[in-house]
């Protein structure tokens, strides 16, 4: 089976617009500041594409765009700001960020109510703790949602994770944890990958190099959820799975594009309302 | 091999009395805050054990006992008086707490740089991170101490650790990440437990039940780790492995008592002068 992304963003999106129509009804317009420093390429392409589905979502979005030189303290500054308004609900900042600002420091000034894509260690702590009143990171968080939502077992199943950022393989092993998986995390210093990948239920890619997984790290047991954007020779999107080598094998397969990136910023929205509530008292 | 944590022990005692001498030449006199809310047996037999132990390192200790019935707020006031004082360097806090206690209020007021124990929520992301300016809590750190002073070969190892809790299993399976290890995290929920344990090379075992991990569940290749402390039927403590059982059969392993436990402790002091250097910028 092919798990398609845009059908679990679709039936997710239904259940935002629901929440969001409730909130206006009582008066509350759900709103996410984009926090941007610089004009980088792929943050811009993030942002439209956040920017039309919160317009489909009915969000709100304001965009800070923060030159590249700004010093650490005005960044600080700026998102005190958006932490002190209580008409926006959300933070997304987009990372990594220019290497003469103190991330620690912005890390630790972001509210963590409004956290949304969980970069202050509150949040961090609260995934690992598997404690809900947290914000999860958007890609890890998507993993599950497309997991579930085409009811793929989880529980007591044997995940692999290969790739131990903490943008997804970490938090994401302590999501699929929170869910009962035996979790196992790989990384480009395991030995007998194949070995370990063979043995999967689940088996979760995201190590940024483009189609490295083939058929001989499957098996037809295997559910493959390929969370790589890669660029291949060719120049065509591409994940970390060789789809078409794997695709007939596979019990089930995210396809790149179309997979978890057509979630990512669906969970954002999800995260900005819960965030909503929280701050409303709901 | 008998893995005794009393020779690992010893040898980071060496090292921490330097070090103590050092502070100590300087003028500065490390010191140990211990909170202990009500009377616990077992927090007043670690806290015994803890203050032999800093009086052989040359190290201070103060002793905060608290009434059972104390109030969140003069906990909260309790550790902050500590957190302002310059002569004490890290705090020691008995969990779990009275349940009228706010737990997440506390684990938030201890100053990260004196949470020797890593309950605040900065420390927690920070060993998730692998951000050594951090704090690990003492146990699952005694592992990793007695696995290099063996010198057992973590990385790249299949290491598989039972237990998922934020005392043990989670956070060691950060350390041990760190360590390059590959980690297989299992619980309760794990299905075909034995085989995958069997597989491991280094297996640790965090489950609280005596005994439960016999030589069905390790191989000859395995080094065997066991956190528990147990009481067995005829009243004599033993941890999670019936380590007669297994003893002949693995590669290596850890007595109950003698092994993990008898370094945890020591952890605490080589991170209390860890933080003494750090709030003495050192």
């Amino acid at each position: 089976m092919i798990l398609y992304g845009r059908e679990v963003a679709d039936k997710m999106s239904e259940e935002i617009l629901n929440e969001v129509k409730e909130l206006k009804d009582k008066g509350i317009e759900p709103k996410l500041a984009i926090v941007r420093v610089g004009r980088n390429e792929s943050d811009l392409s993030y942002e439209r594409g956040a920017i039309k589905r919160a317009e489909k979502l009915g969000i709100k979005v304001e965009v800070f765009e923060l030159q590249e030189d700004i010093k650490t303290d005005d960044l600080v500054g700026c998102i005190e700001r958006i932490n002190n308004d209580k008409l926006i609900h959300g933070i997304l900042l987009f990372r990594p960020l220019p290497k003469h600002i103190d991330e620690n420091h912005i890390k630790n000034a972001i509210n963590p109510i409004k956290d949304i894509d969980c970069i202050n260690p509150i949040n961090v702590a609260k995934v690992m703790e598997g404690d809900k009143t947290g914000f999860a990171p958007c890609t890890p968080s998507a993993v599950v949602e497309i997991l579930k939502h085409y009811n793929i077992d989880i529980k007591g199943k044997n995940v692999v994770v290969i790739g131990r950022s903490m943008v997804v393989g970490k938090p994401l092993s302590m999501l699929l944890l929170n869910e009962d998986a035996t979790v196992t995390i790989c990384h480009s210093k395991t030995q007998n990958l194949k070995e370990v990948t063979k043995n999967a239920d689940i088996l979760i890619v995201a190590i940024g190099r483009a189609k490295f997984i083939n058929r001989e790290y499957v098996s037809n047991k295997t559910t493959v959820i390929d969370v790589g954007i890669n660029v291949d020779s060719v120049g065509n999107l591409c994940g970390d799975v060789d789809f078409d080598d794997v695709k007939e094998l596979v019990k089930d397969i995210t396809p790149v594009p179309g997979g978890v990136g057509a979630v990512t910023n669906t969970v954002l929205f999800k995260n900005l309302v819960k965030a909503c509530k929280m701050q409303m008292g709901y």
